[in-house]
């Protein structure tokens, strides 16, 4: 399993040192980026660019007339920079209903939004209508959820004039560098400018890398102080000051981990009695309990296993402060470095509601457990404030524009395989607020929906309390026909011709996988519509046979997108349908698949045998163990995120279509108790990806006079 | 040698688990926040609070009424905001002459400068007088650099009405969550908001993190795909597309190696020959000649040395793809963590003099050897333009304002002991023809002017071609005591009484040290000044006797100055002599120390002669080699930094005063061949420091209503 976000395949083709691809993993075939230059003007462009270059969409902006073939992601951003101009931020903030006052210009055509305030303003607000976009299971050049999103969003807004807001994941950095690809979308559908959204950002990332390495640094001094020092002495390092007395009362974060232990926290340090100042100080780590690892967002295999501590050793010999003890044995232990979107600080920043909710989960996060079972905490280690701190700017949103100047929340970037694959609460819940009542807000969800959006109807508005009210899901004709039978889709390598020709039998095969994913949204209460995600060699039948089996699998409605090569104007007929759908829709009918009191055995059984089909699940022996641990310490009634491959319903990639007569097998049942649910590990996990031998950073450079980006995507 | 900024001997004693202190290293004594608390309101700030609430400084805005005692500087910085308000950052920018078009706001009251099209604007505007800030040889407890430099500024800008710029270093946020203590300066004289500055600032550390971190990626990586393929599968991975065609010409990184192989350039891809082929692609690491370090901007003492690719090591041996070879040996190499700070990257932004020459020197950083000696680039790897992509931003200062609302550009954050310890060429730069022929900019030197001020001299100015006129040489009574044979000053214990007492007699005889300092200064060419940062214990006697001992010395004055307690007014005078200083000095007069053509072993020599005091210089064998190595591969014609305690003039920290009679060892010669220099190491390197047993962040916190950082300094 991959965390380089949505390029699995790649991510792993990296490893056996295969070939790299020049595709775009923002969704989009490259195909279409190899075939364009060689095609006639496409007809539909023709048709669709009938307007002047002085163009203004339904929102009064100019418009950037689409072009064919359609440039690259880079060039039709730099176009419209230089061809329309980018609006303001202040200006987008302001046609999106946020005061000056609660927004922070961050960077080029960049903000943040003022979470607090701008809440509080509009707590009074009706939520508008929530969307979410996710898809079947993808082929490893993905079917272009993100493109989909925006696209979408482009419509709504600038087309059909609604209110309306995309929220969308953070990218992360370590992909861009080294499989070449963005995640601002795609073609005439993308946020702008692309190389703003795909480097850096607003630091969101920086700062999460930030604080993960903080806590990691503290785990790590922790027991190296606990290895050489007697409990006394630790207890006056952290309590007391000069000649034992107290130099001031414990801070509130000491008196979080005094309750924790029984001891009165209204005693002063110096009255607590030599066993509590044992049991306050000592954490008593075991140290194969452990799971905090450090982050980067880079893409660096050899980090994956490493041994820390070896300069400790050095010194330590040297100074010979621990006697009789050999001190490599002591201090150095082999750990990892894991891609910094897959830290759970990732995962708190999409699950926290608010600054104090941050505050309190980046505490609760544990990282390991004492000798005598006891979870230590961030807030054990007196870290959860200094962690807050760090991430008090990251909590708000980033505020961005697409080509047709509608307003983008960025928010949060966690992988949908071993995190929730969403967006953060906090901007879906500002953008419900500032759309209001009539408005629209489309949150895009991880990989395919037995994961992404599973995970955020179970989890994520579980935690919000939200209710979406319709789902997206996004089908391509490549991805079914793969689904129906056809031979393997493999990044850089061409399509075999079936993809590239009319085959009837082999989409409508494939449209099964669509059915279970319609059928299985429909089980939470929410109406589907389906977009077909038009690529230029699909054909009117195969498409035609796409939305026959998606109406009678039950979906609202399903509509062909060409929003990749036409923008908004592509996406107007779904834009039409979701605005349908959602005014047929009733958010009280929106429910969860299983409830929280649960064992989690059986809500593992619940989503194995719903969602994917199995007939059931087995658990290792680790497994069985670790749920009675979480069981035991108060972690059983957390929802679930269970890792497993997005190229299936089963843990099997190559099983497509809908595969049945297969049981789920449970590796491992990991916590991330402060972002708040239990991850049940199905499969091979890579936690970090490696770059190929060709990264893409060989394309990468910058126009030294103008400052202008090259060769990004 | 601590890189931890200015904290040296704090950071040596994390490492003894000693104890942990809470003084302020921005300079600032601790004993003035430990004793205000008692103290009645003191007689100087009683004569300078006649102004009312509404006062205004000389540049018309509203002023901080100074409080007895004097707050927290964070307290200081959250009155500011709250009591007189901050200046929006654009209107900073307006009122120090930047375009609101040169302007792009980053942040809370931050905003990043333009740098092409500013510089552009104002290439025919005369600079401005250029005014070095540095020090004497500190205590471990800092002498009021920082808060010097910003409290001249606001003497400068506020109270005299000057055109008058700071240009300070983004500080290390390492050392911020570990020892307690900013960078922005201190009490009244400081930039805010405080923990704007010293948290993410505008994220070019954290660039610079990512920009490193790729690099090394790339290295391991390189590495890895030469260990498993034969040059001609790499070279096909590397320039040609499927079934051996070229995919496209040579991009630009790759025609600089072919010209530095001395292939014809103009060649296609396929038109190399097998032994071209062979040059291009296998770079051939020489695995022990890998300097190129990891970099993460946190103390973390477990990463200084490491062993990394365990998980490479093991995913070969599963899948066999190396065979014969022991997986182990071959993957997995022992290497470290520096702190981001001491990365080769942070030299280069703070040398670069424009965009094209940040390009230039990220390309030319050299990492390693090849096993025939030949250096290797970053653009060997292909990775210098995406490290610039990664820096686009980071190039750019950072304009922030001080609690007098004068302007600051933050810039650049390289240590004095193992880098150029000074801000950017770009910041100065910007600054200079900002204020104009007849305006000031004051850069801050780190550590003491031995190495700061010599390796500004010598290496910056070199490379900027910017000509200073006079040297502010910061010194206090207390460290001039401990020069004088004082007992030691150590962090975290109370200062002997023979600091906090008159003594005429040490005060005397610690002169030496700073008459040592306007000696070495003098040599350049320029006016010196000396600032008495004054402490609330300093008697008039002793204050006047640094003086006397400073005008003997040939400083151009020396001047009392109060602005930690009083802000720009209470260094009013060491403003006027800045400015006579000024007028008095000619820059025709600067003059560099050293020939650049001179041997390496003369350079050394001559700085250690002439700025130390040495007797001589001893090399190691290894130094030898490295020397024949450097001045074989073309790099003997850089100027140098070196690397050596800041504490004493000679390489043992202990030697206060002047020390005589002794000879340098250079242990190791070091290499930034990207940034411009060679670093020749006298003395222990600790390149990433630790945690003491109760960091600073156990104080830090957030009001969750308010969002308002609570205990950062």
């Amino acid at each position: 399993m991959d965390p380089s976000g949505e390029e699995p395949i790649r991510g792993e083709s990296n490893d056996s040192v295969g070939p790299t691809t020049s595709s775009d993993p923002s969704g989009e075939a490259p195909m279409r980026h190899e075939t364009s230059g060689e095609e006639d003007v496409d007809a539909i462009i023709t048709t669709t660019t009938t307007t002047t270059a002085t163009a203004t969409n339904q929102n009064g902006h100019p418009k950037l007339q689409p072009k064919t073939p359609v440039p690259s992601d880079i060039q039709i951003s730099q176009d419209l920079v230089r061809e329309v101009g980018l609006l303001p931020i202040e200006q987008v903030a302001l046609e999106a209903g946020i005061l000056p006052s609660e927004v922070i210009p961050w960077g080029i055509a960049k903000a943040k939004v003022q979470l607090n305030s701008t809440l509080q303003r509009l707590s009074d607000t009706p939520d508008g209508n929530y969307i979410v976009c996710t898809g079947i299971n993808p082929t490893p050049l993905g079917e272009g959820k993100s493109t989909t999103t925006i696209g979408l969003a482009q419509a709504l807004g600038a087309i059909l004039g609604k209110k309306c807001f995309a929220c969308i994941r953070q990218p992360s950095q370590g992909p861009t560098f080294g499989i070449k690809g963005g995640a601002a979308g795609g073609g005439y559908a993308q946020v702008v400018p692309m190389e703003e959204f795909n480097l850096h950002l607003t630091g969101d990332i920086h700062a999460i890398t930030a604080a993960n390495n903080l806590l990691a640094a503290a785990i790590d001094t922790r027991m190296f102080h606990e290895d050489s020092q007697s409990d006394e002495a630790l207890y006056k390092r952290l309590c007391l000051g000069e000649g034992g007395k107290a130099a001031k009362p414990f801070s509130p974060i000491m008196k979080k981990r005094l309750v924790k232990l029984g001891i009165d926290p209204n005693k002063s340090p110096e009255e607590l009695t030599p066993e509590e100042r044992s049991a306050f100080a000592r954490l008593d780590f075991n140290k194969s309990t452990i799971t905090w690892q450090r982050v980067l967002d880079t893409c660096d295999r050899h980090l994956r296993k490493i041994i820390i501590g070896m300069g400790v050793n050095e010194t330590i010999q040297r100074r010979g402060t621990v006697k009789g003890v050999d001190p490599r044995e002591q201090h150095s232990r082999e750990t990892g470095f894991d891609i910094t979107v897959a830290s759970e600080i990732m995962a708190v920043l999409s699950l926290a509601k608010d600054l104090k909710d941050l505050r309190d989960k980046l505490g609760n996060m544990v990282v390991g457990y004492s000798n005598s079972g006891m979870p230590i905490t961030a807030d054990d280690l007196g870290c959860g404030g200094a962690l807050t701190v760090l991430m008090k700017d990251a909590i708000m949103p980033t505020l961005m524009q697409t080509v047709e100047r509608t307003p983008v929340l960025v928010h949060a970037g966690p992988f949908a395989n071993i995190a929730i694959g969403n967006s953060s609460i906090v901007a879906d819940r500002l953008a419900l607020k500032l759309v209001g009542e009539d408005g629209y807000v489309i949150t895009e969800s991880g990989f395919g929906a037995d994961i992404g959006m599973e995970k955020l109807f179970n989890i994520k508005c579980r935690e919000s309390g939200l209710k979406p009210k319709c789902a997206v899901i996004v089908a391509t004709v490549r991805a079914l026909k793969m689904h129906g039978g056809g031979p393997p889709v493999s990044a850089g390598k061409p399509l075999a011709k079936e993809y590239t020709e009319e085959n009837i039998p082999l989409v409508s095969a494939g449209c099964c996988n669509l059915v279970k994913h319609i059928e299985n949204a429909k089980k939470f209460g929410v109406e589907v519509v389906v977009a077909i995600n038009q690529f230029k060699t699909d054909t009117d039948a195969e498409m035609d046979a796409v939305r026959q089996a998606s109406l009678a699998a039950g979906a609202f409605d399903a509509v062909v997108s060409n929003h990749w090569a036409e923008g908004g104007k592509g996406a107007e007929a779904l834009g039409r349908a979701v605005v349908a759908a959602c005014e047929a829709s009733n958010v009280e009918n929106f429910k969860f698949l299983y409830d929280l009191d649960l064992p989690i055995r059986t809500k593992v059984e619940t989503i194995s045998k719903e969602i994917y089909g199995a007939d059931g699940v087995d658990f290792s022996e680790l497994a069985e163990r670790q749920m009675e641990q979480y069981e035991r310490s108060g972690f059983g009634n957390l929802p679930l995120c269970i890792a497993k491959t997005q190229y299936s319903f089963s843990c099997d990639a190559a099983a497509k279509g809908v595969p049945t007569g297969f049981r789920i097998f449970v590796r491992e049942i990991r916590s991330c108790v402060g972002a708040g649910f239990l991850y049940p590990i199905c499969g091979d996990i890579m936690t970090i990806p490696g770059l190929p031998t060709r990264p893409g950073f060989y394309d990468v450079d910058i126009d030294v006079e103008t400052g202008q980006v090259i060769g990004l995507f």
